[in-house]
């Protein structure tokens, strides 16, 4: 397993990491098979989308906050409540396609770290999967 | 990695993809592992859910409209906010086993595309993962 | 492919599945690779989320249930497609990481089986896929 640091910066955020799960792909030599990716808090998760329209995440962000809001019927003394609930509706890990060395994305998509209850200094790990 | 191309219908729609990866699955002679399905578009998503009573993908498209309406906070102008944000609440990959060369599913199981921007031409990536 | 027998005790409720994972594991001897749990049923779906404060699992649970209530614009007779709903919006997969024989989870991560429409006789089921 691998495992690349972050620094998230505002409470909610989606940080794009696809320049970094490419970087370790070419690194490693991985040519056929997927990558998993997983998330180890509890209050940030892991997801695919647009990359291209800075407006899409902003979109994301606050459309989940409008859903999930910070303040509810929480009993959670930590005030993050609202975290941990978003993190199990966007989900902790990630599989992704590798092929002859390469990461395998739509024209339109990046990989997104989402940070729920920043800014913190986080993980992403990172197993490689050959498919033979 | 393979890859299908589906047609969808409308904006909105739950398309059952069971017949196709298992086709696959039987064309290929995959034994005893893991599927790994991606969508690689930004306004769709996979899942798993019943597929013998059409009212329950019926259901799961009108309630995720009212939960994430087309028009609302929005910010991109492509007008379809709302299909990137149910992508990232229902996900871009589904990792499905694979037992004797059969795609391990419930009784009731059916593996969804799910369109949330269509009508259009689309495409599902798979990959195979052997457990040995 | 191993299964899991579960029992659930409520209607709505996360049952932390991670020390029955972690059994499996030691009895199988995987070493380095992945888990892929797999949930068989289009009712219950699979998360991670913190287990040291239960109010995170009540606050999870009880949001879930106000996000889609019991009651609503449904067709699907049955009377539990707020079930189906929230199996498609957590998801029916996970993908964890095994390295020299542990399951990789953070500090305060534990795998839950989430029941959306218990009591009931529950599977859970489970692929080794090796990273070498």
């Amino acid at each position: 397993m691998r495992r690349l640091d972050l620094t998230t910066r505002s409470r909610e955020e989606l940080c794009d990491v696809t320049h970094e799960v490419r970087e370790m792909l070419q690194r490693e030599g991985w040519k056929d098979g997927a990558l998993v990716l997983f998330c180890p808090h509890t209050t940030a998760a892991l997801t695919v989308n647009e990359g291209a329209d800075p407006d899409v995440v902003r979109d994301v962000v606050t459309n989940l906050r409008g859903l999930i809001p910070k303040r509810g019927d929480y009993r959670h003394a930590e005030g993050n409540s609202d975290a941990h609930i978003k993190t199990s509706l966007v989900g902790p890990s990630l599989t992704l396609i590798v092929e002859g060395g390469k990461l395998c994305l739509g024209t339109w998509q990046k990989v997104f770290f989402c940070e729920f209850d920043g800014p913190r200094q986080r993980q992403l790990w990172i197993q490689w999967l050959p498919n033979a």
